[in-house]
């Protein structure tokens, strides 16, 4: 029997228990799905992910993408693996019916991603930007884009991408250099040529499917044939690697061509891409060069419906962190159970009995301990957000402005979290293997390794801080801060009542009250570049914090659930006040120290000499 | 000109403004050595190291250690480097001249290593272990193992490995197996045949030498037959690889083999090997099975002798960690100087101008800081317990014992701290490199995978801190405890009289305050068994404080000095303050989150039920 990379019982408790499934499944979009299809969906993705994802996880990181001919060539296995992906509908899941979908919750949907992000995260970021894209493109493009790229993305046929960095222009955008110029327009819309290089496109090229849709942020030159400075002057284009139907080049291969591939650390099953676009030495469609781009949304808005995909983008980067964290976290349980070696602590000295199984040590448990509030903290903070993301889309009304303006203040922490530990779990993972770990033949390694990419893509960590920070701070009206508050407080008085979690409901309460007071001194001292200094102190402490909330809140229910259990599920609700209480004793403690940087703003590393380092 | 890997004012400080190396050059035993020659020495060791080490840098990490014919290969360009290692004097520089040492202080080899270890941690290895090996022999061994073993180490002809750890026992080695029989005795001393298997052997085999003299743990049967369980019953053995002169089978190839290559995450120019020992298939000498090994020291007193080379080694460890970070951080502000990306905070709206070098956003200057905290930090703790070696072993003999008795206490800190915050300093580096850091372009990816080793080999974090709460700390009378704080009261004393420094001196003076009540505290409690479960957290507070003290230590030197700075040495000055103020405003906070840990003792992974991981 296949075991599937996440414990069913992990899920079921966040999706059924914690997250009330079914009160979304009460909402009229999804009046065809109950539990059932749900957990069979679920069922069969942790089998899928087992059999075929899981398996060429090692094998995907020795045999690296390749170019032969400007053609990149991945691993068969990945390509066999994504067609499975495809067959059980998972490309479809989140999609509405009429373009295709199966119309299940984005909460059931991400359930099922996290089996195989678990399994193999780098095979899974090609469904992950495809379905991203294609997301964006049903919102955005027109019926006959939408009929010629999107659908075929949600059955799984084409890929996508999203091409925003640029080789001089990582995270800012503002300085991006690639030129769209227009070309007339056909049944497609508004025609463009683009011109330009864009880095770091994951999925960039390949050969596991049909074709490839990039989503190419450009600028179109002004009538001085100038681009116009700052993120104003983005435009965003569909730019298929070979042209659709529709389009007046149809069938032709597009002026996109793979200049180089990274070779990274880690998600080297990946393939990750400088694609240029427009040089016409290799191909010119319509006899030109310039590859052949559609334009999305209006000239200069090509930014905030970009936004749109990174947003999901950044969540599902979470997601995968977690789910590393999560895997070398189950790992190092299986390690440790089976590892003797030692004695306890109180029998040191003269010990006559055999070594011990290495879980039998308290520093070992601690490591354990941290690996299971990060990695199951992490992923349910994710889920947390995927809920919101059914809320605000197909809730009641008078709820939706609620979900959208609460999943748009945690998104940064949804991102960066998972990410920064989630990798430290991976850290710990190691270290419980000890000289094992460090070696090529357990995976821990290789989990490190691919997970330290997350603080970096779809905007590093400092980038995620002044987004918290600065956008969904200081500059904004306070209302996701005091929704986020309402909900943070009614688990605390929920809390208070439970004996067992009546200190840490209090020290929930005095942790809030001391960032609202915080936000509050500092929207009210002025000079946001002052405070925007330590922003990314602001989000390692405003993440904490959510991640208290919500493992005080799993708490409360793993203690109040009115099912009698099992010896199994008794251990199961344990291992949760278990982590619940280590994240007290241990992390909350810290928040204090991050949130007196912050208070302070110490002017150090703006008045430092760049001479001094 | 050929830049060091490490800024010769760094190291320059650290020797003379900080640890006044010309004191220890007035003990009789340096006699022969003027600070000219040290210079000289710590001058061509960097040059050297820019010349030979750093340059395979990265194909060592391409080019693995692999098996021919049973004989370990290693890169050409190790074998070259070690013989310019050699020919400096290097393997000489600390020992005394009746060896044939240079009779350099400790303090000045192990500047001079820093060099070596920041341009290539595993091609330094070998040496680290080699005269860690030919220390200890000089130290105990008879006259002929000496000769015959120890003074071709010293000349770098011959390499030297350590052998503790087995499959089954890593780090308990109460449980190894591996047996040494009795079989005569010749001119080298006692011999026996060894018999059994050992694990992460680096530097186990190579061709980069005429000789490995292995230096290995074993147990001598008992009148039964049978080991001695637990430590007690542990001999040490030196097992050459080729017999040595003076053995009955003087020119034989000994009964060792590699039976596998351990494939690492990173530290791969280091070969390290699973040995077999006495299987008699392929070698016998004599004509019979059983590696042949002289023993040193008496027959169960072997652990306590292996110490004195583990304890080096730990410290050891501790420079590389320190030289990895330090050489990371040293890339990421050249990168930051360089890439210019992004506006000033103030000015993100509407700004005209180009992209300034990311080095001006203060995030980035935040993540330098962070590094130079923890590399310069961590260097200066090593070479401060450099030079504890130098006054125990050579100093005035009133301060011989209170060197020593300081040295036993921070020998865990000293391998651990370099260790955790060096790696997190590798972390940062990738961080401002941003998406090119994760590429395998740039160095900084291999530094991160190199230094995860260092928290692992020689102790784990976890066991170093069992060790210093344990045997350093409960179990110990208290003196050197006592001493440590005199020499942080000393610097508290300098600290408050300087305007700039006068608040971090009386957080210091909490720090240990604290941790001086927290230490009775927990042996007033009792219960060492509850206390331990906590000892990593001692450690981490223990090791922060310890190297706050050393920061503000630092910046009184570099606030104090009495030569007047030009403008370079006047950054230099600015930017020690610079970093000692970063590490009490964002670091020493921290060590209250520990002690507070430590201080409740929680029971929870005491009690914690294993079924709920």
């Amino acid at each position: 029997m296949t075991t599937p990379p996440v414990r069913a019982r992990d899920l079921g408790f966040l999706l059924h228990d914690w997250l009330s499934l079914e009160g979304l499944l009460a909402y009229p979009h999804f009046q065809d799905h109950g539990r059932e299809t749900v957990d069979a969906m679920l069922d069969i993705a942790g089998r899928v992910a087992a059999d075929t994802f899981l398996p060429h996880y090692k094998a995907a990181d020795q045999h690296e993408p390749h170019l032969v001919d400007g053609q990149v060539r991945i691993l068969p296995a990945i390509r066999q693996a994504l067609a499975a992906y495809a067959e059980i509908g998972m490309f479809a899941a989140p999609f509405d019916a009429e373009v295709g979908g199966l119309q299940l919750p984005h909460l059931a949907y991400s359930a099922a991603m996290a089996q195989f992000m678990a399994a193999n995260v780098a095979t899974a970021a090609y469904p992950m930007l495809t379905m991203g894209n294609a997301e964006l493109l049903v919102r955005y493009a027109g019926a006959a884009l939408v009929r010629a790229c999107a659908l075929p993305e949600i059955q799984g046929r084409y890929f996508g991408t999203m091409c925003l960095s640029e080789p001089q222009a990582g995270s800012s955008l503002a300085d991006i250099a690639t030129r769209a110029v227009p070309d007339g327009s056909d049944e497609l819309g508004p025609r463009y040529r683009l011109f330009g290089n864009k880095m770091w496109i994951s999925g960039g090229d390949q050969d596991a499917s049909e074709n490839i849709v990039h989503l190419v942020l450009a600028k179109v030159p002004g009538p001085d044939g100038k681009l116009i400075p700052g993120t104003q002057g983005i435009s965003l284009f569909v730019v298929p690697k070979v042209l659709v139907d529709g389009s007046a080049f149809a069938g032709q291969r597009n002026d996109v061509v793979v200049a180089g591939l990274n070779h990274k650390m880690g998600y080297r099953g990946t393939a990750n891409c400088l694609l240029n676009f427009g040089e016409g030495a290799h191909h010119r469609p319509g006899g030109e060069a310039g590859a052949v781009g559609y334009r999305v949304g209006g000239v200069g808005q090509g930014l905030p419906i970009m936004f749109q995909m990174m947003n999901s983008a950044r969540i599902s980067v979470g997601l995968g962190a977690a789910m590393l964290g999560y895997r070398g976290y189950r790992l190092a349980v299986d390690y440790a159970r089976d590892r003797r070696q030692g004695r306890p602590l109180a029998a040191q000295k003269g010990a006559t009995g055999g070594p011990v199984a290495i879980i039998d040590h308290p520093d070992v448990r601690r490591l354990l301990l941290a690996q299971k509030a990060y990695a199951e903290g992490a992923l349910a903070l994710v889920l947390y957000c995927a809920r919101l993301v059914d809320e605000e889309r197909h809730g009641p009304a008078e709820g939706r402005t609620e979900a959208g303006s609460l999943l748009g203040l945690l998104t940064p922490v949804a991102k960066t979290w998972p990410a920064e530990w989630g990798l430290a779990a991976n850290d710990l993972a190691i270290q419980v293997h000890g000289g094992y770990g460090y070696t090529r033949d357990f995976d821990v390694e290789q989990l490190y390794r691919d997970n330290r990419l997350n603080p970096i893509h779809e905007g590093t960590t400092g980038i995620q801080g002044l987004d918290l920070m600065g956008r969904k701070t200081l500059r904004d009206d306070g209302a996701s801060l005091a929704i986020l508050r309402r909900r943070v407080q009614a688990t605390v008085e929920r809390a208070r009542r439970l004996p067992a979690l009546a200190d840490f409901a209090h020290a929930l309460e005095v942790t809030w009250a001391r960032i609202g007071a915080l936000v509050g001194h500092l929207k009210a001292a002025g000079d946001d570049a002052a405070s925007l200094a330590q922003a990314t102190s602001f989000l390692s402490a405003f993440g904490h914090a959510v991640v208290a909330w919500q493992w005080l809140d799993q708490a409360v229910v793993a203690g109040t659930l009115d099912v009698a259990p099992d010896a199994e599920e008794a251990a199961f609700r344990s291992g949760k006040l278990a982590a619940c209480r280590f994240f007290f004793e241990t992390e909350v403690p810290r928040i204090d120290v991050w949130l007196g940087i912050v208070g302070r703003r110490s002017d150090l590393t703006q008045t430092i000499d760049p001479a001094a380092f």
